[in-house]
């Protein structure tokens, strides 16, 4: 028996996925929105938000997952009730969608967040800042992602239009973190658990820029544990990111979630024994997990941004090929736009992060080049 | 500039190229002789044996590659005078579909290999046979594949109806090997050359059963250097594989070629910083060549081939994971038929070949329960 995966949603999370699923014999079918999707070799086109769509896209497939969390969940729940295999599954992804009940959902679990609120009025709002310093970050409950829907403000005049607008608002304090850190584990859907070493994420204009594993002198068993509460609490199935902001005492606190593989674990495509794109597939197909350990001590993700000059990097491959490091190069296949995430590398060292950054950078470099 | 590899044939080589093209951001497409083929995913259905189908196919391509060997060498020609680029060129593919070819250029560069002959009658067969100890083997210059074309014989009456369709064929001396190596190696089309270990290769009935890697004392330079001899006297461009036979005196004679990625070379996927996937690529597309070195000190790949019982190995991972060793588990998304290449397991070993097999041994009879 042949098992079919499908995957909402076209982008290079997809296109990823599409690796393990022919490596261990998967069918794999992919619902893209356009037909130019960096999935598009597994790919039909169609609308996520049409439920009709969706329902015959569903069909076709033993089990359906997620490239992005952006399906609305009426109509996954209306495929459970169909009898669809979701995972994860509409309850779980709530969660992923809605900071308003992931906030409440992790201080019921007593997981360790920063201070927040619901606010609905000028008054909420500036009575939380001025009982948290002055300043706070304001969120709207839904759609927003890569800095989307995120303000920092000083006072409620700052977020006029949002309320007249009557978005679901919650305001959370600023926090004073001195590094931002990533979980990433995986659940599949009988419950067994797995995590990668906690990794430490760098950020540059609120993107992802590189990634380091394992964070250096972090709490590895406190970052695994909130993960597993998480992932358990919230039965979640498949990957699972934990972000997190560390603060000046060492703190670890929850910042998002998500719950499909993520940026911060494209370094296990090389430097893990199971890759997150793999672990995905194997967890909603309620299969073992496999072993999330390293095949080097260290290893640096770095992303390739669409730079100032159009460049697709895919010209460049001599450039740094010729350099005979361990960086492996992975393209999305992408046209070239500014900041796009175009792909990334990922360089492997037994010595020290140092090793693996300063590789990765000079392939970076000779792709810029 | 995004570069599209076009493949001729659509089995589990084709397969297993998808995997670098997807992972380096290269268009890959698949002319291949059936919709349920294992590369189905990139695919189109042609028939390689007609030129107008061959023709349209790669003009939607920048560079024309082979899963197979079986390409009519006129097609190829025509292609090349239409201007299209065809790696390896059929002035090498030559050497790869005529044995009688390829053993006449072989010995003019110098290359070990059995004593044989060309032969087209009785007394051609008997002579041959009577001065090399009363046994040969006989084999038909094209169309000859595992197995098939290949004949023992002690008298030309074992050949009376080959003999009568007026086949062309060599003899040569039945070897008397201690065992069987393979030699890959790749050559871009600049002329740049690489190589893995020379592994061993065990054979039952007729078909590739077990590669080891490296082969165990084995003449390493001897071996690599029969390799670029050819790789360079043949003019081959992408992955070359060298069956070799190893005497008793531990001298080295080539059996076959094959230009194209070789069975012997499937532990490169898991056990090399380049697979030899991603290094035909490479080659065909001219771009420099990656690292052959292992990712641990010894692999030992074993095929799945159909068992007695149907089984297509994909209802049994659980078996097979909660054994937690080195084993990569590849399925070629196949029907189940008895004796079929059905996908391979790859395991890996820090220590030694045998810790190695055990592991890949303990995987496949899991598969198997």
């Amino acid at each position: 028996m042949l098992r079919t995966v499908g995957i909402i949603g076209g982008g290079q999370l997809a296109r990823m996925m599409i690796v393990p699923a022919i490596e261990l014999g998967f069918e794999i079918k992919v619902l893209a929105e356009a037909e130019q999707s960096p999935a598009k070799l597994a790919a039909t086109v169609g609308d996520y938000t049409d439920l009709q769509t969706v329902r015959d896209f569903a069909k076709t497939v033993d089990v359906v997952t997620f490239d992005h969390e952006h399906v609305p969940l009426h109509i996954l729940e209306t495929l459970i009730a169909d009898g669809v295999n979701v995972q994860p599954s509409p309850k779980a992804l709530l969660f992923a969608q809605n900071k308003l009940a992931m906030r409440k959902r992790l201080a019921e679990l007593g997981v360790p967040i920063p201070a927040w609120a619901e606010v609905s009025s000028d008054a909420d709002i500036d009575s939380f800042i001025s009982a948290h310093g002055g300043v706070a970050v304001l969120k709207t409950a839904t759609g927003g992602y890569d800095g989307k829907g995120v303000r920092v403000i000083t006072a409620a005049s700052d977020a006029t239009d949002w309320l007249a607008e009557g978005k679901a608002l919650l305001i959370e304090e600023k926090v004073n973190f001195v590094r931002e850190l990533a979980q990433l584990s995986a659940r599949n859907t009988s419950g067994q658990w797995s995590a990668w070493p906690v990794v430490e994420t760098i950020q540059r204009a609120g993107v992802c820029a590189e990634v380091h594993s394992p964070a250096a002198a972090a709490d590895h068993e406190q970052a695994a544990k909130i993960a597993e509460v998480i992932a358990t609490g919230l039965g979640v199935t498949g990957v699972l990111a934990v972000e997190l902001f560390e603060t000046v005492d060492g703190k670890l606190l929850v910042n998002e979630l998500a719950m499909r593989p993520h940026n911060s674990g494209h370094f296990t495509i090389d430097g893990s024994v199971t890759s997150q794109f793999e672990q995905h597939l194997r967890a909603v197909l309620d299969l073992p997990l496999g072993s999330t350990e390293g095949t080097s001590a260290f290893a640096v993700m770095l992303n390739l941004l669409g730079p100032e000059t159009a460049n697709t990097f895919a010209e460049r491959f001599e450039n740094a090929w010729v350099l005979e490091n361990t960086s492996h190069i992975h393209l999305y296949g992408k046209e070239y736009r500014l900041g796009r995430k175009m792909g990334h590398i990922t360089a492997l060292s037994s010595d020290s992060l140092a090793d693996a950054r300063a590789q990765a950078l000079a392939t970076y470099n000779a792709l810029l080049a």
